[in-house]
């Protein structure tokens, strides 16, 4: 009965990757004392003016159907915050909210590939984005990053000769999760030269934006800062990270203006868009919430400081400091099967990374480690981790 | 610029149709006094046991990922829900929580069909199925009903014949929106015969099962009633309809519980599961809310014969009575264009109603009206209908 069910099912849902991180979790979860560094949140609950500006909502009766491109209250916040943020005027109607950030995704790669199309994706990634792609049909190429002490690099040769006629799109996630790799304004503008020679999208996952750490910018570059209108880019963006609202769900596409019926269209087919209390909710947390935007930077910076300090007196420890998100990436020696490594730390230090092999296989070696936590957690699981290190 | 940004998109997105009820939705969204009968809602917002649930989950801090198949305490509300409802027994095992009901049926496509792959679909019905697997790059395969006036009809023999070897699934909505048709057990047990004779899926959207008004019964007849645990069913369902929580967005799949990792995949690369707060109004909403539920049936029942009554009236009016769901699909003598008619109707008579031609091609010459409204309200329709009919 069992294989029956499941052989009936098509390929591509069968093979659809498990979670290489969950895996890790799944394998600690009930581990008591264990520090969770593993998943790419922050340990604070949403702020309570944005709870609040929900259940308000929900009184108001924001309960029924809505526009499927979004709330104009929100579309609007957007279009302020894309201002404040980019100091470039914004229309609302460029912003299409969305399930979350990972469906932002899932409508882009709809949007612009069908069966057997490709997309190239620098790695170490994210592996939603390849996993969503391979469900809906395409082939997602991987192009390795190289490390170095320096930092990650992006080779733009091999990106180019990545490419193929059923190449569709580039997909760039700067700041890097998990390598906290920022793209310069340079790779920008050449990623941007490849895409237009070759009649390319490009995906831009600016998720980690704020999260910048390197020269007191107050953000990392973006495409935004050297597009023309003509450029074909997607943005897709998340609640999720800024404002604690990792369990939301609720994300945003950036895009042309002209494919706001295609978006809608798309959207009514897969979720039917996204409850209207919770968009007032965001249109707070994008209007009123900067400050603690800034907070969680802050507070980001600091576990990163604090983590650097101690792992740099390791000599077990390689890895590339990183300018953007809110990650380590970290290679120990002796330990190159990074699944088998981050059980190894659950039990013996108590403290829960995500295996490097989930993102990719030139992740493989390496562990991610989310430092978005309070300070004193922090401290306690980095001196875990250089005891155990030093054992 | 314009057109090079739509042309860059991949086919399967750009015809992707617009919704033919938004279409007409627009086209009246303004009018003053309009009575707004086109959606499939009620007029009723979310009941207030259920948003104070959200609320209270919202500063218990319950903000962050969650399980990708539902947390627990929703699984197992829908378990105790199914459990009344169907009198059998259910484990939370075979329940997965969606964002939406129409992301329930995406990801069915997901689940057990590909490219050029067909999915028989009796029509009219609802059209986001079709469009939703067309968007995932498959086929709906339509097989029209018949009309009398005694009722819409079924043929089995047409549905056998719409089998081809890339048929993967038979799509059977019951009670069905837009037509009210509802399959009896003797028709379930026929879909069922064809499906296990030709290793076939069946997707049941079974949304509509407490609105039912034949034989005081308090359900329609189901497929949970005759199926063997081996039989391949994937149920779609949703809180919109018998909680007024439309705007919600939460639905569910009922499944065979070993299909659990599929979907956690597909959920995972899709939106990544449903905010936990929403989960737990939910599961409120499934554990207290069955006065409601009935209270919404009744006011249902209501409106169906109050609208009934007074069309009868009228020879200009074609309907066969809906056994289920809360629609009237009505033909106006004279009126072909269903679009058109729609529109005029907005204009002579002030009223909102969805052109059958949304509902596929089996629909054209008819009109839907949704009766899930106050009664004072769904009086003056119906005397303003019947004026404007008498004209």
């Amino acid at each position: 009965m069992t294989i029956a069910h499941l052989n009936s099912l098509h390929d591509r849902a069968i093979s659809a990757p498990e979670s290489g991180i969950v895996e890790v979790v799944n394998y600690g979860r009930q581990k008591e004392g264990l520090i969770p560094l593993w998943v790419g949140e922050g340990d604070l609950a949403t702020p309570k003016f944005i709870c609040d500006a929900a259940h308000q909502a929900l009184l108001d009766g924001d309960t029924f159907y809505t526009w499927q491109r979004g709330v104009p209250e929100m579309r609007q916040a957007l279009a302020d915050y894309h201002k404040r943020l980019y100091q470039r005027n914004f229309l609302p109607d460029r912003f299409f909210v969305t399930g979350s950030g990972m469906q932002a995704i899932q409508l882009c790669i709809q949007a612009i590939s069908g069966h057997d199309d490709e997309v190239i994706i620098p790695t170490p990634a994210w592996p939603n984005f390849s996993a969503a792609l391979e469900v809906s049909g395409g082939r997602a190429v991987a192009v390795p990053m190289q490390f170095s002490l320096d930092g990650w690099t992006l080779d733009f040769d091999r990106i180019t000769s990545a490419i193929t006629d059923r190449t569709r799109a580039i997909f760039l996630n700067s700041p890097s999760n998990p390598t906290g790799w920022v793209a310069t304004r340079e790779d920008l503008s050449d990623i941007l030269r490849i895409a237009r020679d070759r009649g390319l999208w490009i995906v831009a996952d600016e998720v980690y934006g704020q999260f910048y750490f390197r020269q007191d910018a107050k953000r990392a570059p973006s495409f935004y800062d050297i597009m023309e209108p003509e450029d074909r880019i997607l943005f897709v963006n998340t609640m999720s990270k800024n404002w604690s609202m990792t369990g939301w769900r609720v994300g945003w596409i950036s895009a042309p203006a002209e494919l706001g019926q295609v978006f809608e269209n798309l959207i009514q087919y897969s979720t039917s868009g996204v409850a209207p209390f919770m968009q007032q909710a965001a249109a707070t947390a994008l209007n009123e919430g900067d400050f603690f935007v800034r907070e969680q930077v802050e507070r980001a910076q600091h576990g990163r400081t604090l983590f650097l300090n101690i792992l740099r007196k390791s000599n077990r420890v390689r890895l590339a400091e990183p300018d953007g998100a809110f990650y380590l990436f970290l290679a120990f020696e002796g330990e190159n099967d990074s699944t088998q490594a981050a059980k190894r730390i659950v039990d013996e230090a108590n403290i829960g990374l995500a295996p490097g092999s989930a993102f990719g296989s030139a992740g493989e070696g390496y562990l991610r480690l989310c430092f978005a936590r309070q300070h004193a957690e922090l401290e306690q699981a980095a001196h875990r981790l250089s005891r155990w290190l030093s054992d």
